[in-house]
């Protein structure tokens, strides 16, 4: 079963890829050679992924323009990724230099907003305003949660709820809406669409939470070991721990969060720190949780090996290294 | 005629402005506090203007919501004024201090991204695909536009079908697109929606065209005389004086828009090298060519006080000093 999940995922990316190298951006040489700097920067398509399993999940036989529809969602995050460069200073971005660095802030502002603008057109074609209902709404809550985010900034106060506020804005309801209106797509069942979407919601959710982990854990990801933590940013490893520490670790942790220049030494001591409240085993926890409660929706759809390849999906996020 | 067309405009837009203060930009006080810095900074509120107008042309009880979707375009615009000058590295917009300069580039960028998904999701709210179509259409336009026009900066051969080009997606299409929106919200005849369209692409043209010989003629206008030019911008006075000049006269015209610091008798001397070729007459010219156009689509309108006000704002436009 886990095996034909894996086959059947690796053939849908195929096609995902082969799409997203057939369709023209634009016809402006320019805005394709940016576009196409980040577009083919090592991502991972999980969101078109969760769209056309979505989709098919309900109809395996479903339109081919499927693959074409769920780069909508690339397109769109790919767009949060250029706006989020430019507003962060970026210099890197999945281990290369951030487009920014090489066609600088002005011109990746505008084709950030083109891509959005693609991304919609796209979504408009469809002629479907339940589609574009969901798209609309989602991409006001992205963007009402990056101002959220930028005001956040240094907060070390950040609760729990509030950084699942922030990641739900910035990461879950991206991954709900791919999922939902490949289900739209596919059938006009809105109780299948709406167990989609909240299987894409919480999906998205432990995936955030295990990005921010390996953030500290993993040096697969193309990002410097500990960047988060560097620039300030206070996730859930932190918020864990500052919850259980003592008075004294806890000054220590939030000085060193706010130190501008951290070495591998005080990196290093910080782990020790989080190690010692169990704030890396706790926050993998968190993610379980949501994967589980992803499941729980997935189990209301038909069998299908469609199905199966989301189940495999969910169960690989927990596992994954980068 | 033209005292009741005024009448009727001035009750307009006190209905657009009654509305625009009725209506929530967001629930989050910061980004309110943003958005009504440049949304209320003496804007004139000619795209919402179009929309009603070109809505009540077809169907003079038309439902009361006309204002609020109306709205939708002063957000579009504004969000793009915020993008463009962060962009542009703008120190003043209408007079006041640009909204990065007391915000910072990085709200100014998201708080942008906020007003153009706001306005999606207030035109999606219509659940009508045609409407849907041809924001996304247009939006797309303006995107790629702003590309081109960076790429363009400083372009001294900008020929005078590429300044069309330019203007086309910078002003005219939103424009044609809130008259459109208007009419589609009003009426199902496509002949109706297609003039006013048309209408306003063609009355969008006149208004650009108007606005950069304003910035050569006018001191009312809020901004700097000659700010373009001394930005180095090259706009249709330029282009037609280039165009007629000799050797001399275009060497010293090129020389003076490279110029990095232009005082105030460089800006004399430009206008005088303008003067001398009738490029502010000429200008005006091809400015009234489009209004005419504009006018002919009018023509096929039924007769309605809302048409006359219409063609009250096209003439209106040509006579404008700010």
């Amino acid at each position: 079963m886990v095996n034909e999940s894996l086959e059947l995922i690796k053939k849908e990316i195929i096609k995902i890829e082969e799409t997203l190298r057939t369709l023209q951006v634009s016809q402006h040489p320019f805005i394709n050679q940016v576009s196409e700097y980040v577009l083919f920067s090592g991502g991972k398509r999980v969101r078109p992924l969760l769209c056309v399993l979505s989709a098919k999940a309900l109809d395996p036989d479903i339109l081919s323009s499927i693959y074409e529809i769920s780069l909508l969602f690339e397109y769109l995050h790919v767009a949060t990724l250029l706006h989020d460069d430019v507003v962060d200073g970026a210099e890197f971005r999945r281990g290369r230099k951030a487009a920014r660095n090489l066609w600088g802030n002005q011109a990746t502002i505008l084709v950030g907003d083109y891509l959005y603008a693609k991304a919609l057109k796209m979504a408009s074609s469809l002629k479907d305003p339940d589609i574009m209902e969901i798209i609309t709404e989602t991409t006001l809550l992205m963007s009402e949660g990056e101002v959220l985010q930028l005001l956040h900034l240094d907060d070390t106060e950040l609760t729990e709820e509030d950084y699942y506020e922030v990641i739900y804005r910035k990461t879950a309801v991206l991954m709900g809406c791919a999922c939902k209106v490949g289900a739209l797509f596919a059938s006009k069942n809105s109780n299948f669409s709406q167990s989609l979407y909240h299987f894409g919601l919480n999906l998205g959710m432990a995936f955030q939470i295990i990005d921010d982990l390996l953030d500290y854990t993993s040096t697969e990801t193309g990002k410097d070991l500990g960047k988060d933590f560097k620039e300030g940013k206070v996730t859930l490893p932190v918020i864990l721990s500052l919850k259980e520490a003592d008075e004294r670790d806890k000054k220590e942790i939030l000085f060193l969060l706010k130190t501008k220049e951290i070495d591998k030494k005080d990196f290093q001591r910080i782990c020790e720190l989080l190690t010692k409240y169990q704030a890396f085993e706790k926050t993998l926890e968190k993610g379980k949780e949501f994967i589980s409660k992803a499941k729980e929706e997935l189990e209301k759809l038909p069998p299908s090996p469609y199905k199966e390849a989301l189940f495999f999906m969910a169960d690989y996020l927990l596992r994954r290294k980068k």
